[in-house]
């Protein structure tokens, strides 16, 4: 995880020769010292990745001068970017429905940190986990959803999410597929868990579906939402053994600790800024 | 594996009561002593699955006394059964095309003892690998294919295999589809690799799709083959966990691993008389 | 999971010819439906494993009358056995310390019906975790324990667990080790996890030791304890792959996984009568 | 796999401000186009470590200028570095005894192109391998050991690996302890496969080990040799569960599997140039 006083940069661009130094001697400039790094070139698609994690004690600039160049660099080479730093912590909206589980498991992990968030609200379509909200004083919003409020809702809790100033949004198990509005304001800004091994048993009850076809493993996928449903870039795969002993019932308990740790794999990814989106594919470094 | 002077029974039928005693007294009337049994019952479907394996030394009847008498028994609870005697090795026959890595792999594991059978011939489309079966100082059989002698050579091929009393084949990463004559004369009794973890990516280059999608897991499928096409009942899969780093080559390269570690371990199942096909998914004790 | 209206049998006896069919007769006079059975023979030591998994809806004994038969059974064949009916929940003392991830993941495991079980209290040497005690209203219990106090706390304790009638404990980190008395009072039923994958880096600061060593792979075994600690038998293990750019605290993330996943799968193991403990191993059906 | 025209750079140094920068410089000066990167700081140890993958395809200076000019920066910084064409293969001697799954699998994956090197010679203590040697027209050096002649043979195999400038000693199973001599003369460039998880089960029959213990896992690891043996800096680690159904047979098998793929695994990322030793720990990009 990211600790304190540290930043990293993430940044793509078509490929092209000195990129690596144009980055490096910028740093070095303002007496940045390098952390850690990785590179990777699509050589098929011409496209450069790199993320640059970096202390910042010492640095000879302020952040906003740090951004300001940043910015004009890569400005000259094409490159799409974000500078984070490790204090300014990531807003995170969980959105949940009846299952515990993901959201147990999301809220365990921020309390003993690992996971270098806020999580300012909860938002669920049901009372059920208020309880649980409350363990943790988080605030907990109700939005009941049925087929004729549906878009009145999601326009509210847009609002309430823009309120919170929401940075990124965990579907923990939360059984409503978002709008392209919802969608479309958070640009892969939005992490879902699918309860199966996609591109494999898409859409409802995959553990039925898998306990049909007799596979020998199951799994569950984390991906960033987008309209194509199921069809998002994916962040994480998780996957253990089944067996002719496994009933729906077990497929759906084993389920249950593939979605929370794959969910939480993603979600810890995006939060420490290693996660690039590129077509509907991901570069997780 | 099944060590010598033992033998495996395999059975099933509609649930009822009374069955493992049935078994257990017929066998102990004969003072043979079981090993190792496993029963199963599908309490949907209201089937019973049962493997017994069992010490034949010291037992007090002929091998034709306890089949005659097992036949009586199993046809009273309308039991479908196999009764497999260790020394009576199952005569294998591998499918194969140009890649090695799998009949490499199976014939290492026969060499070293894993597999506890024969492997009488080895049947080809291709001359490439007929080196390595010399090596073997196994007879290699080759049938080019083409659009038009497809269905002739099958029938060269089925000859061929009867007249060797071929009791399973292995495909081994065989690049043709078999006709639904050959899978009929070999009912769950052809073993097939499929390069991904089924029902993802179904069809031709699987890696390919499986790049095209982002996903971060390879595997692969070992299902016995049926007339419908990557449907037939799964026995075995596998898989690992890849990244953006992986070029397709990549990818290739980690499901040889895959796919010879799934088939061989299919095959190792088959020939223990671990496996009961039940629709189209399997037991595997 | 043991289902309502089952029972399960657990027994074990020196190897010999009959065993099956004794237990598989005496079930079915009193018409009694075997619905998964697993036998193992431990050839060299001689030793006959069971567990039968069975129905007791029409059953035509009471059960103490099946007791009483099965005690007269076994004692002609020198069975040692247990027989647990599916509605007698098991009574589970939890030991807790200042970790609260194995704790968490015990109790949403048993509020969202994995574990079939009574959890009627809670024990700890630390306040910390009483507000999630709480959560789910279970009683928490803390005794305070240093070098001078420790033999008359345990014995305290020790009373508790009586007077609730506990059947296991669960060390869920709980960071004290238990004296000779606790342990011979529970025998076989206290069960603990390490934080590696014994034998690897006994004793303390596992993951320390883990990171000096620079290896390549993270783990824990739960195992029941013995007065020879971290030499009890091994239940189960799991491990996850690190890298040189993990750290110490990273190591110790990947480890709440693996404990909390390992240790909740020998508790359901122990709760559904899958282990026979045997010497220092364990038959885990 | 390194392709070709591509080389890699390993480099090591005290960590400071601007090692990125000056690598990065260099490289461009010369007109080339980083692939891949990656570096890692050791933040406690202040030790910076550091892979470029750089393609030379339109490299502005020639190799011997290239390496002058990176001797002459990496002196400024204090670096340990390392530069390889991927053009100039490594040349591997593969030690063998008499267990073939390591050699079997080692030269399957250099048939099929899995491994970027040449292996002109195999060494063994037992002419049991020769024929498999053979069929890939390798010559195979048979020197017999025993206790009287160890020193004398062990002088003739380096005389050998000597004449053949092999780079990297490949122990495939090799059931001999090699001395120190033979280890100085190849530092880090001999790569052992040991057949546990260490530091589990060090020394022999470590499979024996696992059965006694009663192990749910069974492992191996790669290492590189020291004079310390089992204490080699760790380079891969694999393992698989095992139950109470495996005998010692069965480890064994199991172990072969891992043991090669492991194996392969190591060598592998030393003949891509991804591995950094750093006291006995390694760094594997």
């Amino acid at each position: 995880m990211s600790r304190p006083n540290t930043a990293t940069l993430l940044l793509r661009c078509p490929d092209q020769k000195g990129l690596n130094a144009a980055i490096a001697n910028l740093l070095v400039r303002h007496n940045i010292n390098i952390l850690d790094a990785q590179q990777h070139t699509d050589e098929e698609a011409g496209i450069f990745f790199h993320r640059v994690y970096f202390d910042v004690v010492g640095m000879a600039a302020s952040r906003d001068q740090l951004q300001k160049e940043l910015a004009e660099e890569c400005a000259r080479y094409g490159m799409e970017w974000r500078l984070s730093f490790a204090e300014q912590k990531k807003r995170v909206a969980i959105f949940v429905s009846k299952y515990e589980h993901c959201i147990y498991d999301l809220l365990l992990r921020h309390k003993v940190g690992e996971l270098n968030c806020d999580i300012p609200l909860i938002i669920s379509n049901h009372e059920d986990l208020r309880y649980f909200a409350d363990v943790f004083k988080i605030p907990y919003f109700v939005f009941p959803i049925n087929k004729d409020n549906k878009h009145e809702q999601e326009l509210k809790e847009i609002a309430l999410l823009q309120e919170y100033n929401i940075d990124l949004i965990v579907m923990a198990r939360y059984m409503q597929v978002l709008s392209d509005s919802m969608i479309n304001c958070f640009p892969n800004r939005i992490i879902n868990i699918h309860h199966s091994t996609l591109p494999a048993f898409k859409g409802a009850k995959p553990y039925h579906q898998a306990f049909e076809r007799g596979v020998k493993l199951v799994g569950a996928t984390a991906h960033y939402a987008t309209a194509d449903l199921d069809e998002g870039p994916i962040i994480a795969q998780g996957v253990e053994g089944s067996s002719h002993e496994d009933t729906i019932e077990d497929l759906v308990r084993k389920g249950r600790d593939i979605e929370r740790v794959t969910l939480a794999q993603a979600v810890r990814a995006h939060l420490d800024d290693k996660i690039i989106v590129y077509g509907h594919r991901t570069i997780v470094f």
